[in-house]
């Protein structure tokens, strides 16, 4: 029986972590905060009082963490896995974040002889729950075949894109798009709107024609034209604003990094971030569309 | 036998009217630039000394011109449609411009008692020419009905959106989500490629999740991965730089009047636009990705 | 006596026509709304029934109107000024509008015999009141000589900049510019901010360095640096967010009109659009700091 | 005699620590390009073999670092300064860092026992080699006392901002506001241009005007208008505008960690950006007004 360690057993990695359980992994876990270590206990799982004990005797150790810094310090950091590790052991981060930082952890693995594939996930909590995620995976051919099975119980849809660091550039670029395709949508609706004209027919010439999206189709921001969106929901995310948010920064972020110039990113980036200023942070980020309401008619002058 | 006179008979009118003609429409030809009129003589049109004598007798106008102050004058400047058709004639402006615009002359058509619709098309020469335009049609529904038989001569799929302005309308819209999404898949595909990732397996990744777009599966940016892009062929267009600028520029505008905020659509228009400045403005709308390209290493301090 | 014709005593048309009065000449107005007519002829000026009455006898027609359409339409439309004002009449538009259409009033009067200057102002209600605006003038020499008179009883400060339009070409370039400034300097306060620095110390820093802008020194947005600015009065106007939008609305419209590519010039127009849009668009444009607060911290995953 | 260890004797480093050699510091020097150590060597300071050998025997501890990673490892990293240095030397960072960074190394010196201030400075090569520079410094009050004489033998104007890290906020701050600023002064020239209304009027109109800053009076991106500025000598540095660009990341980059919404800076930054990848990276950064240019005619449909 595989052992996995999981570190990051949050409002994601908890039912990622109890699909293992179910489909007969043995599995550890931790988490900062302490409550989170009680629920998973409460689900079966073996409970660990630090990283390190974590994944002392683990197969596989999967982390599930917030940013960037918080990967970097539970691998490298003082007590942290690369140290308490055994020789061998592969490690699979599925936290969305920075490549590089993929990259130069993959790296620090390596001299200590762990091996390190990154696997960022898309779905959300529900898809979590079903264990139906889509999962894009950066990493030797090796090392992503040896974590097929414990993917597979976690996801639907495992793709192999490239070496490491390569399932997160998948998930930035596609969260990229996503994003932005989330406003541009939106400001065109409020055009069609202040004009008057039947949002329902223009998603019907739209869907055939040049500006067809899958956000639209699936997201669209305007209630009511789609059952299942966020939207017609009051904007029950979905994918909340402060993660949409969060992934248009870590992309315009390598963008800086690799001198790449990029407008529409950060222009979108600011947009959901100015939501949330504005209290829509923890709502579905198409809630966006609410947020570029028309101004009143101007002052005389 | 529907006698049609049609103004604008150049890149896109010609190949329309033609279509109209080989259906067998009687077709009276005007274009401010003289040999537009020698060529649509060439072709078996009747030509008119002027836009006056180019409707006088026609049961139905067709116009497509560039801009809308072009369309503004055409219809009531001195000399103009409104003035020399006849009372009952069908107007339908096929060029692309301000809703607000076709509103303006629609009213001063009914009091003319001239009818008015918009009928924007999308496709470029190649459909123009196939007549297999899409057109997105604003107006009463008995005039767009009378329209039909003209309108299916020069294109495949007419779509009534709505009142007058409405076609208009449909088109500034998807062409604003076209148009930033031309620019975030450049973004995203400089960003993949920075990092050194195939854009083929990042390609397959979006087409299954959030960020797919009509533009990345038929106008991919990146040379080589869509046989049928105009990236593959040097970025011949398609559909040219300064088009998406103007269409991006039309509804950038309308969301001014309407006091919408719009944040993404303004900073595509701008790149489209910087892009034209330097050289690429008759280049497919596509070659943004060639201008994005990343800078060099950043001088040591 | 020189008889002036004064269209649009509006908020800042009134004040201005009252010190016309103040230094002797005769004024007649005329506004679409009646109810700014009997104001002023209750301050002492005589009451037009119409703008072609309004100038009928005027040797000198000052405007003050709130947008390019009316400016246009009060001049060349049915019963507008060019109609009926007398041959040689020099007319003054105070407005602050596109400088195209400065320039196609301008060109519409040549052919009737009347002279047209542009003559927009700065310096808002309190100075119209004082009789202190600044006001940037194009137009011949020899008729900004003779309306010197005139603008001399409205402004300190007139300035002569070029031919018909260029005082609106001034005016929208340095609004653009301020415009820009305001939003920087309230993106730069909030990092500060963000960062625990105190914003005086800053503010001194930066008035001694490359950033340093008349913006900051007199209109500081952050509340309480600067006894005089509407920052430290509850962001009481001042100049009005709906203003600041509306003049970056039009250097963003020149700028489209003369393919000049601007990226700064939007993302500040979008700005206070959307500010105003969330209530702030007759609070000082300076409020646009109080906007762009900061989120609160993310959710954890 | 205070002995200083000085790392990073580049473009800017090498004339800074001249002037301390001048005003009589004993100075070791470090870089790790070898080649900047001989000139070090060669204008008459000690060359040390490492950053550790370097700072030994110091009194007081310079560094001059391109980025933020550089100072970080510098002083953290194996070998590094924090490990090297005596309990109780003074370490004065003066390159122009993410101010998180500063804080992080500060702490990380407090544990150490070694102390640490940020004094970013401002001027440029012909300020560091004329010892004019503006430093800008955070820090304990006893420390930045203790740093003033070395500081002042580099600097003209040095001031105390705060606490650890505010003198790079104040620099970000500043910088974020004159990098906008530049691009707004392109954007409002262009259309002045545009409109072709005299530049040098418009510049004496907005001087005395609201849009009035410091880099019109003094870097005028317009050719031949301000004698010293970069624009009249071909742009030739000046500020490059890689560095431009650099700082207006590190502001953005200092905005997402703060959560604080923010639209120009990123524009400008990208509009930088962008004019680097079109070879105007080592140009002053007001070259961005040369990058602006307007596009031709459109294409006729």
């Amino acid at each position: 029986m595989t052992r996995i360690g999981f570190i990051g057993v949050g409002t994601m990695g908890l039912p990622m972590a109890k699909n293992l359980l179910k489909k007969g992994f043995a599995v550890t876990a931790f988490d900062a905060n302490p409550e989170a270590v009680t629920a998973a206990a409460a689900a079966g799982m073996a409970a660990a009082a630090s990283a390190a004990e974590c994944v002392a005797t683990a197969d596989i150790v999967i982390t599930m963490l917030p940013s960037s810094p918080n990967v970097e310090s539970v691998y490298t950091g003082d007590g942290g896995v690369l140290a308490a590790a055994r020789r061998g052991t592969l490690c699979v981060d599925m936290s969305t974040i920075d490549p590089a930082v993929s990259r130069r952890v993959a790296a620090a693995g390596k001299e200590r002889g762990v091996r390190f594939i990154d696997a960022p996930v898309s779905g959300g909590v529900p898809r979590a729950t079903d264990g139906t995620l889509a999962i894009m995976v950066g990493g030797e051919a090796a090392d992503v075949q040896e974590a097929l099975p414990a993917l597979q119980a976690m996801g639907a849809n495992v793709i192999h894109v490239g070496p490491v660091g390569s399932g997160e550039v998948a998930k930035l670029c596609n969260n990229l798009i996503a994003g932005v395709v989330g406003v541009a949508v939106s400001e065109a609706f409020r055009i069609a709107e202040g004009f008057g004209v039947d949002p329902k027919i223009v998603t019907e010439v739209i869907s055939k024609s040049s500006g067809n999206t899958w956000v639209m189709e699936h997201m669209h921001p305007v209630p009511g034209l789609v059952a299942k969106a966020a939207s017609s929901h009051e904007y029950r995310p979905g994918f909340m604003t402060d993660l949409m948010c969060k992934d248009l920064g870590l992309a315009v972020d390598a963008a800086r990094a690799l001198r790449v110039p990029v407008f529409v990113a950060p222009a979108a980036q600011q947009v959901y971030r100015l939501a949330s200023s504005h209290g829509l942070g923890r709502k579905d980020c198409t809630s966006v569309y609410a947020f570029l309401k028309p101004s009143a008619a101007e002052a005389p002058v």
